[in-house]
């Protein structure tokens, strides 16, 4: 079977939000993380979408499905997240395997619930290339130049930016896979790496690049949501 | 003296315009090269601004500065820009050291025409930090995680996002040792080198960092217009 996962398990912090994580904030006629599940409905590839969201907005969350996604019940499944990324990852995986069973078959797409504007396209793209490679990015080429700097204060090198890659989502692996090499992690690793596509490349499994698009923005800041607001206008898929 | 130089030789290809670079599109109440340059003008530790443009558009840029900028004639020259970004960086030091004598104290700030949206902070941190480090460079922190593929299909590396920077503007150089660097170059160098602050990273120079924004953005296609329309309503300097 084929899963769409969602994190969506933050608390808007950067977004200055005292009321409302920003994934709940509305972009045209819904809010943000409805166009993300609905983005996900929309594939018929995907057998179903569960979605990881802190415990205090669990019922809320049930709550907009009913009210914008009424038909959808049986294919959405709302999960209380964890306290990190990584936590509310193998939460949602344990999810999958607790509903539909474990099998070396199972693949999921992973997705930030603040990142809207991904397309059918890149779907199908993510889902041709794991069963070929097994682990797969979205990514966007860089268009600023790159600087490495090691010290935050003078610039260590500057790479060749036709080799450097924006990480977008989604990001798509076998489950079972993804359970194994976030769970080979040490105590010490798991503080400091949070990205699956970083532990794979570490572990030396290859990890398919799919082309994304400038427009496929996470909306972290109130300047973001003020260029989503933008993008929806245009935004067609 | 300190010099504000700025590229926009550029003829709008990555906007299928026809007719109009976009350094001269209109953001609000001004062209998008009249806001860059104006922004330079307001920093009165810039002693004259250099500005080089396609042969094809130095007489409309300087009806332009005419309209908008009438009291800034002695302050801004508009000059014939070359075939590429290094070709017209040179000819604007070439133009400074005509104009205004060479001197090893000389010191230049290099911006993009097409990216309005600096400030007098990053300005005066600029011209702060190349007195004392000799190069500079405005970056902003990656947000997203930065992805290497060396074949553009499967990622080579995921470097640590924290030692990661977009490269923005303004660069900051003394006059004298840009010139220097730059015809240094061998033929093969000149022709993949077009990042000074590359070159200065290759040979050893120190080129230290100053905090850019977000909201510092190149306009180079239409989604940049877009979010540049959105960025100028609520730009303040």
């Amino acid at each position: 079977m084929i899963f769409g996962a969602i994190l969506a398990g933050g608390t808007g912090t950067r977004m200055n939000l005292t009321t409302m994580p920003k994934q709940f904030l509305p972009l045209g006629d819904k809010p943000i993380l409805i166009h993300t599940i609905a983005r996900y409905l929309k594939c018929e590839k995907i057998d179903a979408v569960i979605v990881g969201v802190h415990a205090d907005w669990v019922e809320y969350t049930n709550g907009l499905l009913e009210q914008y996604l009424p038909g959808a019940k049986n294919r959405v499944k709302v999960i209380t997240g964890g306290t990190d990324r990584t936590d509310t990852m193998l939460r949602l995986l344990n999810a999958i395997e607790q509903t539909y069973g474990a099998s070396n078959e199972h693949i999921v797409l992973t997705h930030d619930g603040v990142r809207p504007f991904f397309t059918q396209r890149m779907l199908e793209e993510n889902i041709a290339a794991v069963y070929e490679y097994g682990a797969v990015n979205t990514v966007s080429p860089a268009i600023d130049t790159i600087v490495v700097s090691e010290d935050g204060k003078t610039i260590s090198s500057v790479p060749n930016r036709a080799t450097m890659f924006l990480g977008q989502c989604p990001q798509t692996f076998r489950v079972s896979q993804l359970k194994a090499v976030y769970n080979s992690l040490t105590e010490e690793e798991r503080k400091t790496l949070t990205e699956a596509t970083k532990i794979y490349t570490m572990r030396g499994l290859p990890v398919y690049l799919v082309q994304g698009a400038a427009s496929n923005i996470k909306i972290t800041t109130p300047a973001d949501y003020t260029m989503a607001q933008a993008i929806a206008e245009d935004f067609e898929d």
